[in-house]
């Protein structure tokens, strides 16, 4: 049977996982590539460090130009995280004639125009599923499998760690930080979370998305994000009283008016699969004008999950199918559209707010007449009793309030919670979170 | 822009939405493939008939002729149902040169040996993503994105028209007629319904993901299936009532005993995704040993989300990602294991039983005792007291009664069961289903 000799830069978590799927079961990329993938390369920075695999020796090296040299080696896997060295090797590795398979979404997202320009110049290609949504083959889906569509929306839960956080203080009434510090003790979350937690990993996989769905270059700073880290306990009780989950929404929407593209948790209405997606599990909704809708939902994350992607698109690319659907989809090419973001303004919605306000007579009215006077309708309300004081403490002279709108634009509602919060009545900031149906 | 000149053999509904797809919207395949899919035929029976599209001057034909006669055209999706005259137009088409994209799965459940053979020895492709779950790409998924993978089991929701019909009977109390007539009403089921709610068209569909999923030649025929014709509103409230739902699910699952398959009506947990699928949406569940566990769940047919599934594997084959998939595949070919099914005896399962007996002390000792005895172990009992009969008639004198079991093996259930219906008090049949809890 036919040998292609592939090779490994970074044998961490993933790395590894990618050797003992390549070394342990050649016979899956015999039957599905019709040839065996041999693992020639794995390199490495410190070859004296214990590794979760065992290699035959000759394998593992500290010299990526025992790469770079051999003719032989036609694919690489580069999972080398984080930015430098990261995009140098990728470059010297697409120069010396090699085809590239990476998990690296951070990389992407900031100089994936970089990398792919370098890539067409040279006659390589570059193949990406395990940088979106881990073992969910998102990726594949969106660029091949929906290629008759005009996908319309798009919405995922695409970070694990969130999901997780998230989940924990729903169903287990725990604290975010509580939530954060039992994710850190059981690897779901980094000991420096802010990347996951802040929604900027969100947003650049969103980023990657929003080019193979709608052909849009976006950049992923660009995209407007709130991530989970100031998620208070009290919405998602007050979200799971009016029938909601709420959950951290990569959220992608073409209309007339526009792309919308936005990171931020949102109010999900229960018996929605998104609403459903539990632990750290990514889950992808998508709407193509005429598949209707798909749901996918997976592991996100993890070694092997992440390395059965990796894998996956190795056999790809030594197959030949990649390079295929490389040539034709023009990533952060020129060809493609450089879409302006639709202005949040405009941006349709329904809204969840939560005021503190002050215990007295009239403030109802006060709060509704803004609202009425901006037309933004309600749909629901909730204030409960206060709780009845300890003996010896003063009753609390503040109540919450929690207002659901019906569908109203992202200007009016940021308007009218502007002027609510400066009301001598109301405490503090107004919480505020889109709301999903369908 | 360089054109592929494709046609149409069939112009039901399907056909039209292929049509509009590739009419109306040159510009996705222009981006998905960078080529125009130029639709240059379209042969039907008869042409006086009128079409859900407006098709241009001079592609209507009902000379198949003009196809196979016309060196240009290169991929021709052919859409005739059932097995004759289609499986004969297959086979012209393949020694015209052609390469073919249908979602006939009953042609290829009945002749995919002699098509697949036939299409290899004359170089030919063939794609069949449609055949199977009509817009949710599960093909794909399963042969390309999931190669890394052993895959351990598959659970799927394959046929709409029994979700359906099931889904009414559990959220309205309709009876099995009812919701059958209903989805006639509505166009989910045909005027003959046998094939879909007897399980030979889920069964057809597993058979081809068998194929795929564990490289194995199974033979449709050959999997044990139950339809839904017979199930009865009550299984379905006692399933409720103990935390399940019942759906009717194609199973395969693959261990160090060999490859289990079956289409049977089954309890699924609650919350389980599955269990959560409505009207008449398809789903389906993979584990594979790297990925972990993935679902997919979306319209399993309806025009255009067949469509969308038949013009996605259009532009795969106009620019050669199936071939590559088809070679490497091989499947139907003599190098697929030729894999023996698991005997149903040892199989292992939990059971759902109901058994209608006299209303007399005693009874449940001997049926307990029988279960006792095969080592059956009970997980829960639901006996009901018997409603108040109405004034004038007698007290019911039978009892229904449902028992959960633990794991136990098919043999040993199916053994006790006899055992069971043999009683003097047992009245009927014993209803049994296997349940699922993950």
């Amino acid at each position: 049977m036919e040998k292609s000799r592939v090779a490994i830069v970074g044998l961490g978590t993933v790395g590894s996982g990618v050797a003992r799927l390549l070394l342990d079961h050649g016979d899956r990329t015999a039957r599905h590539a019709g040839r065996t993938l041999w693992l020639e390369k794995a390199v490495v920075r410190d070859v004296s460090k214990p590794r979760g695999c065992d290699l035959p020796a000759g394998v593992v090296t500290d010299k990526l130009e025992e790469v770079l040299n051999d003719p032989e080696i036609k694919v690489v896997a580069q999972l080398v995280g984080g930015l430098e060295p990261a995009r140098t090797i990728m470059l010297r590795l697409l120069e010396a004639g090699k085809d590239i398979v990476t998990a690296n979404k951070a990389l992407l997202a900031e100089h994936g125009p970089e990398l792919f320009d370098r890539a067409r110049e040279l006659g390589r290609s570059i193949a990406f599923d395990a940088a979106v949504a881990g073992g969910v083959p998102i990726i594949t889906n969106v660029s091949q499998c929906l290629s008759a569509n005009q996908v319309e929306s798009l919405q995922g839960i695409l970070n694990g760690t969130c999901n997780y956080i998230v989940s924990q203080m729903d169903e287990c009434g725990w604290s975010y930080q509580h939530a954060l510090s039992e994710a850190q003790r059981l690897g779901f979350a980094e000991a420096d979370p802010t990347f996951d937690v802040d929604g900027t990993d969100a947003a650049q996989k969103l980023a990657i998305l929003a080019h193979l769905a709608f052909g849009a270059r976006v950049r992923w700073a660009d995209i407007p994000r709130t991530g989970i880290d100031t998620l208070d306990l009290a919405d998602l009780n007050f979200a799971k009283e009016l029938g909601y989950r709420i959950k951290l929404i990569a959220h992608a929407r073409l209309d007339k008016a526009g792309l919308e593209l936005s990171v931020a948790p949102t109010l999900i209405r229960s018996g929605h699969p998104l609403a459903e997606v539990r632990a750290n599990y990514n889950a992808i909704s998508v709407i193509g004008d005429a598949v209707g809708d798909l749901f996918f939902h997976g592991q996100g994350a993890g070694q092997m999950p992440t390395a059965s992607a990796v894998v996956a698109d190795m056999i790809d690319m030594a197959v030949g199918r990649t390079p295929i659907t490389f040539r034709t989809l023009e990533l952060w090419s020129d060809r493609e559209a450089k879409v302006d973001l639709r202005p949040d303004e405009d941006l349709p919605g329904r809204y969840y707010m939560r005021f503190r306000v002050n215990d007295e007579p009239g403030v109802m009215a006060q709060i509704t007449s803004i609202l009425g006077k901006a037309s933004l309708s309600i749909s629901s309300i909730i204030q409960h009793e206060p709780p009845k004081p300890s003996s010896g403490q003063d009753r609390d002279a503040t109540v919450q309030l929690v207002i659901m709108t019906h569908e109203a634009s992202e200007g009016v509602a940021s308007r009218a919670v502007e002027q609510i919060e400066a009301l001598p009545v109301t405490i503090g900031n107004v919480v505020r979170m889109r709301v999903v149906e369908s």
